[in-house]
């Protein structure tokens, strides 16, 4: 159950959600969180205001269990921001849950925050060294002690003072009596979508990580939070949006649209689903096969795979069914069943395979393990060949911004050759989309995504941070 | 959230799991209910033996979440029955969970049952008038009293006895300290699927309502039990298959490859997935029409659409997405959301749906209100139209074999014309799969099925029942 | 933590309350219970009618954790029955929860019972036998197998004629939409007394194990159910006093007055902290000793201290503190601590004993082992002395009719002298009351109570119950 | 059930612990706290250490509901600390407990803290001012600020810089990986003993607020903290005892003695349960009345009344019995019962208290409201005169030094003549002990108590305290 990685510490994948001037903020929150709940489902947070101070609720567990009637009743005010997290497990989970409300210089703020701050650990320490005290171990920490340092006198230089000072990735929006401010990094890593309600003739605005969140609220997407911009709203209702860096190159996530974000969503300016269908496509003119179905891993596989069927011509077919009643742990039997694991999510339709030439689509092959037990069960089920078709790039490098990503000498396609990979799996054959075709399908024209895990080049300066990942590694 | 109907008493789907002679009964009942989950999740329970008691716990809740370590360690011994439930609401919720465990003059007993009697409430009456009295309200406390009222001195024998006054839909496990018997009505009406486990050298023998948790704990399926067969297994480990009724047409309820199991179970003999696929095939077939693409109601609707999307040659496309994060209720905001039931649950695509005419296929309609959100929401996202196809025949009975369905004068197809369903949903088209079409899914050659839903045709004498239900529901 | 005795299945103590007429008749139920809690701590239930239906709630836990604002407003209706229960751990506790409910021949009929009933085993073999079916272990469900069983066509004759089968112990509450019904064995065991509440001019009637009870709901104690009477309201709200059976010699518990009932009750027409007082008065004459001061046992032991200073003239001080903090379980050191059992209850006080002569009373001395550790902690705390003094005489025979005793093997004074006691506590002095003290504490002039626990000799014929216990006891 | 007072935000009562070099340092920490528990029931906590890192566990609830086996085992290491908790009610009470961990210049120190800082307002506001941020509301947060932003290179020495900027009352533990350091205000307000225990020829060092704690564990107590000492066992296993600040007068919480600290305890060096005793013989000569028996409220007026008892040679008598099954709420009837509350806890025993002339004897008299509602149901009970004796002088002002304390608007004292609070409760008469009469008691010849909540004269400066406190009130 346990995967050791560098993320154990400061990276992890969250959902944030941001809602300003509407009678009902903590309860359209609510349902926004409910909408991200696939980008964090160990804790989830909101916290809002009246103007008169912040109340906040947060709690291990998903959005549904976490807020009742009774809790979300004291989540008074029409300003609110709200925050899901994945993330590792262990003591400090409680203290790491976000929205991060503190009382400093600024008065009292809260901050929810999705991304990794590259610097974190040097900033952290420098402040540690000037006096600060830390109780948990995530970058929002780091960030809200920036903004109580700043001699700025206002929340909304302060906060810009901190920014500057950051590096990496970030999507954050701050609460605080008197406004809400939202912004994203330089680079644009992570999303962040701006939109409005119209409620009894006002207008209220939202920012979610996802456009799905203002799907279900009724909410109308109006544009990104631009990479390097800061939107304020302050205590009359007002708007501004600021630039508080220079324009950069961005480096939009793909990841984001090769797995992450839920198809339904636009994320960058860009349809998910269209993105994952044309993966598909590509990868079935790149690396076509001689077969009878295309099969899906479900859920996350199955864009790719209609897009590969449909280029391919082949027919479509639901080969595995997934089991949705997952807990939080399983009790395996002691006398061991062949691949459990696999097996508690992934079943294979035996009518569906038994005889036929397989291409199994997925979106991503990391270590390597999963993948091996996936096309032994599909064999089991009868397949007279497997083909293993992943529609992205082969996964060299970890990420830094942002994303729980393994090591690197756990990443199988950082170690080891096609040919070897396949040889483990042992499918009959296994491709990889290849990086043009990625930038293709996400219509990156412009050089403007981040393919790092794919490349292995950064795009901003990680000086130190491998060595002081590698410090803390040691000291564990 | 609730549903008033005849079901709210007697009647409802569950799933059976039972296990001889594996030293890790408990263990591999209890994954074999996870398996099962889609048929109740209201509540679950298993109950082994050790050939000296019987050990038992059922609760509220999901199977793993009731299910720790500790508790599956209190369920000793090599021989085991399971059960999940779906119930209604309320009270009694607890004391209907099963298995069903007493002491009589049989020893202790224990029945996990998936069915529903049309003559329970006639049983019912007569054994209170005799002295018997009732804790619960599932037909399973019935059936416990027949075998314990009974002359015969073994269990077996009174099982007998007390199946052939039971009418209606039944597969049941009994276990007891000697051994394990499973049984199913003459009928067939609900599925029980027989498999092995060979462990070290020895045979354990495992029962299913589908064999889909064959698959998960690596046991093969063998056969069905027949209808108006009774397995024993005594306790020397020897296993007898005997009639205890003479051999009766066939009544296999259709609908569990309608909707109800899994796809990759094999139910009454056929791979679930092929009948769905070739619903959808011949509805397309029988309800052609113009369009560009194809969308399913996910999830049920997936096979179906997939089918309809070969045979028409249209382009199946993921248009609604779901979301699997669902708690048991939801606070809904103060200031309705429109259509905000469904949206919980589905989302559209815009980037596919646009400007498309979008077929829609789902595996049922049942009061319309559903499917009018959705057609709605479709449009909205941009639909040019909207086609509702249904891979099934208009739904206008209740059902009184198993299936918890609503009264008649909520079956929206019990009471209007196509034309005015049509109407009510909104759609541009609505078709329905034709009754034929339907038997030549399940390829019902021998007229093996049950189809009352369908025709209001009952394969079983029910007088008296809807008497009384009339009358039940006007106490209440 | 665990004790294995005779009691393990038929017999406990409990607490039953009924009140009739009151329209919150639950919410008084409830704090009736709240004040009978000492008599059973495991589960608690209340069971109410609004004449249309019963209503039930029991789980396991104290009254003040399952009984919450939503649980009590879904107990509907002017009469009510409650009960809690003390009970031995496992898997059946919650199925022995009370009331018990049931439909039978009667209607719904809810029971709440104290008492052991000594051919309850003899019972329940003849109705399995005949087809009954158990789900439980306690004496209750056979007592609602006879009346559903009985003949009788009204809920009163069959109570009547089920009562007239029953031997030992009951003191027992019938709810039915109808009407309430409260009996108590003709030998007046187990205590229950009857009472009144005036509210808006109407008067409520209300029953209860013990008077503390009354005096938290404000109610009034008229008298007590007499032995071998049944006391029926009917639906049109009229009282009726009964004889059901001849009258009989009584024997009512002495144990209620040496340990059982709440100091503040009024228990078979006594003051039980008058008994108290004067068991502590009748020791210090009939056992005195050269001492410096009287130190009671907390909480039960306070009573009889007091009086046993106040006749010998000696300081009463409280030399052990008590910790009411308790929790269910609590970890012990693996590095053990010596006593650490009784020193997790009890605290020495070190200002109040060194030095001292010190005089312990306590109301019993069941194993001995724990009477050992508390001498010794006493004597660690400086004490020159330690005399034990006890204020019943010694236990020397298990009770059969609903007080949890240990076997006769395991009562020290049943297997040893006094002297070897002394000895074995590690006692300066040990005495104990004498059977007279104990009578005359209790003013028993007409040899009403039963003295079965200090003398061997049981009222009633027991012809066959050791037996069958012993039988029991081998199968386990 | 809320009060609203002064102590709303700085002001609390806690219990701490902590232990050096004992194999088991965990375990013995939580039966520590469950030995303190009545110095505060809200929340708990332990935090540990193996020398690597610290290991921390709190929550809210009681030290036995908390500490199951598995978090005990957690809690790794020869070093621990413990806290337990009285706070007020609301969001921040989580925030609150203790211990308090942190990260900082000073690497990872944990702080348990009992007492209240009256500069921690000025402190917090400066802190503020200089960048840091407050997640909570405790005077713990401040402190470990301080400590955070010492320039001083060791946690010792840091320390010590601290607290000399500290005014006020504290007893505080603080935990790091390479030691254990004790401190106590130069006042010496709140208790703090210490004490060893031997174990396998090692001896371990443990401190608690009350000596009882040491009861429990075995361990033997040595000396206090003294006031103005600060404790230091370094890794090595050292201990050094060194004073921090110059000699001051001490000021010893006379409210220890009087009610809050156990009577098993040794306080200040003297037995609670001596002075307690002497506060009801000292109350006797003082406040005699004619009097049939002497009632105490249980449980803290047990020990005066026995010595108002003793004193004046009247009987002694359990009048009151009180209700220890109490939840944390409980639902009171809609059609009110006389005095609910009080009888919640408290029932008379007619039997003692018929027809007698009752002197209660109570340890304080706060608000009123209680008292009367007391003296009523005794005089219902059947008591001819009720005569109503304190056990300490009028409370006329708040503690600021730890104690949780109405406003001085809401107590009685301040604001009325005895004559009147004696109309109010309605009792016969009325009686305090003197100032005198309770300095006697405590037998504080050098003048060492502070007696500030009975005289009004603060033994510190509190400039602008009370102003600040006024602030903060308005602003809510």
């Amino acid at each position: 159950m346990k995967t050791t990685n560098v993320s154990d510490h400061f990276h992890e994948e969250c959902g944030v959600f941001g809602i300003y001037g509407h009678p009902e903020a903590a309860n359209l929150a609510y349902l926004g969180l409910y909408a991200l709940q696939h980008r964090g489902q160990e804790s989830a947070g909101i916290c809002s205001t009246d103007g008169e101070r912040l109340h906040c609720r947060k709690d291990m567990g998903l959005v549904a269990e976490i807020f009742t009637e009774s809790v979300l009743s004291e989540l008074r005010g029409a300003n609110a921001i709200g925050h899901t997290r994945y993330s590792t497990a262990g003591q400090s989970a409680r203290l790491n849950a976000q929205p991060f409300l503190v009382e400093c210089s600024k008065g009292q703020i809260a901050v929810a925050h999705n991304g990794n701050l590259t610097n974190a650990i040097d900033i952290r320490r420098d402040l540690e060294m000037s006096g600060s005290i830390f109780q948990a171990n995530s970058d929002t920490e780091v960030i809200v002690h920036l903004i109580a340092r700043s001699q700025e006198d206002n929340l909304e230089h302060a906060l810009r003072e901190s920014l500057l000072r950051m590096e990496g990735a970030y999507s954050l929006a701050v609460l605080s009596k008197e406004g809400l401010i939202v912004a994203r990094d330089p680079y644009g890593f992570r999303p962040m979508a701006f939109g409005q309600i119209e409620h009894n003739g006002h207008t209220a605005y939202v920012f979610a990580s996802e456009t799905c969140a203002f799907d279900l609220i009724g909410a109308t997407y109006i544009d990104d939070v631009q990479p390097g911009e800061m939107i304020t709203i302050t205590d009359s209702g007002e708007l501004h949006r600021k630039r508080f860096a220079p324009v950069q190159d961005r480096h939009h996530c793909v990841f984001e649209h090769v797995y992450f974000a839920r198809p339904d969503s636009v994320v960058f300016g860009r349809s998910v689903q269209k993105s994952r269908e044309l993966l598909g496509r590509l990868l079935a003119r790149e690396a076509p096969v001689e077969a009878d179905i295309v099969v899906p891993l479900p859920d996350s596989g199955v864009d790719a795979a209609i897009g590969y069927a449909a280029e391919s011509g082949l027919p479509y077919r639901m080969g595995l069914i997934r089991n949705h009643y997952v807990g939080r742990t399983f009790i395996e039997p002691k006398q061991s069943i062949r691949d459990f694991g696999v097996k508690l999510k992934l079943n294979p339709v035996r009518g569906v395979i038994e005889g036929k030439r397989v291409i199994l689509v997925d979106d991503s092959l990391v270590r390597g393990t999963t993948s091996q037990k996936i096309v032994r069960i599909v064999r089991q089920a009868g397949a007279k060949e497997v083909h293993l078709r992943i529609s992205c790039p082969p996964t060299i490098s970890p990420c830094y911004y942002g994303v729980d990503t393994p090591d690197k000498n756990e990443l199988i396609a950082a170690n080891h050759s096609i040919d070897r990979i396949r040889d483990h799996t042992e499918a009959d054959s296994l491709a990889y989309l290849s990086l043009e075709g990625l930038k293709q399908a996400v219509q990156d024209v412009q050089g403007e995504y981040c393919y790092a895990c794919y490349t292995g080049q950064y795009p901003t300066d990680l000086v130190g941070i491998e060595q002081l990942l590698a410090d803390s590694r040691e000291k564990k």
